[in-house]
């Protein structure tokens, strides 16, 4: 008897978020589907994790193959309890998203889609990061899921290496003018002028993050933000080892 | 008139923990000292941003060549509000801890200490995380701040590479014992079996995030573990593009 395979699905939108709603139809046909996700929207975490105070686990629904819960943390925290309390045996897949939102180019660093993905990656299992570049709650997920099982097919079949998992955004466009998937690097980006300055009714001075993002490579074909400029799909295999080898090279020459 | 260096100071233990005291002091003789760090302690943030609430920032006090600001977000909107709101030009150098506690191995990507040091290579700036192998209030920095000096100013003689900060860590031995700067990748780690379950009085489970950590590669002497577990302080380059390249060839073959 063949297993079935177990499939766990996160992101940081949500539970009850449109996206994740569109990756569990995209998952369903594959497996057991476990759903652990923020219990509202939590963009912007990164790879951040609750260490002051405790977590709650909620089981929301069970319905055919697919069993929710909804986890009062971070998206990291999320995968951490699916993994540790939740599932019977280590998932054959994670896929986080599809976020409402690009996680193109520097963004990966901020995103609490992307902290899932890499959380499923240091626990050694095949991970991927999904995400539309439309924030509205009723964006279009049509085109993404149609690919996204394209991807998911591949990395079943194919499998990914140890310490890497895979960041795919999708432009917004009609089936006619997408042009397909392309593998890319993570574009050199950095957001710029980032700060709403208002005043409160004490006449005490609060901020609100903002600001736009800047492309520093934007005639670089092989990028991300390129790709999807251009109405490809990107593709951004990433490594959870930071460490710059060239550097490593460099610094042994200093004198320390 | 040569113009005085610029050094900004953050970390994830909050404006008056005694880490960034011992910072403060390292970094001192340089230059100007602009201090922008989490009104209280914000471990394991990461690179979170504050997206849903507005930021405050606090001038708490200016003396000599000192000035403290505390900041109600994460690390990461620290050094964020500080470059784009407090200093009238850019740092020449950012510094990130002294942090109470090991950032070594998968540990940087949960760390708010190196959150903000990597959103300072982000934004072009000479970065350096310190941490050391002591969580205590009261964890000795004497050895950490002699040799934190050496570091920066190879930094500021040598320069870093665009993208790339450094993650340093000391052990926590006696200056007889300890060996020396060991240039070192990031190890291969994991936290496991992290959860803590409780009920509370209303019968109802909680979790607190706990765990130990696991080196999967105890023997490989290139290692940020193996050096601290062998009296090194351990300094790790690290970059901010996660582009896994071997894997971008890869996935080419892919039927994408």
């Amino acid at each position: 008897m063949k297993t079935q395979r177990l499939i766990l699905v996160s992101n940081d939108d949500g539970y009850d978020s449109n996206g994740i709603e569109a990756m569990i139809e995209v998952v369903r046909p594959y497996g057991e589907i476990v759903v652990v996700a923020p219990v509202e929207g939590r963009s912007g975490m990164s790879h951040a994790i609750t260490i002051k105070n405790p977590l709650r686990l909620n089981k929301l629904k069970q319905e055919d193959n697919v069993t929710v819960y909804s986890c009062s943390g971070t998206p990291v925290d999320s995968v951490k309890l699916a993994l540790n309390q939740v599932v019977k045996r280590c998932p054959d897949l994670i896929v986080s998203g599809i976020n409402h939102g690009s996680n193109a180019s520097i963004s990966i660093i901020y995103s609490g889609t992307m902290g899932a993905t890499i959380e499923g990656c240091i626990n050694g299992i095949p991970a991927i990061g999904f995400s539309v570049l439309d924030h509205s709650r009723n964006a279009d997920f049509t085109l993404a899921k149609k690919y996204a099982k394209t991807i998911i097919e591949n990395v079943f079949e194919k499998g990914l290496p140890d310490g890497v998992c895979l960041n795919v955004n999708f432009p917004v466009v009609s089936h006619e003018e997408f042009k397909g998937i392309k593998i890319c690097k993570q574009t050199r980006g950095i957001w710029k002028e980032e700060f709403d300055k208002r005043v409160d009714p004490q006449k005490q001075d609060y901020y609100w993050l903002t600001g736009y993002f800047k492309n520093l490579e934007p005639d670089d074909q092989t990028t991300d933000e390129w790709a999807l400029k251009n109405n490809y799909a990107s593709v951004v295999p990433i490594k959870i080892d930071f460490t710059s080898y060239p550097m490593m090279d460099e610094l042994k020459k200093w004198n320390l």
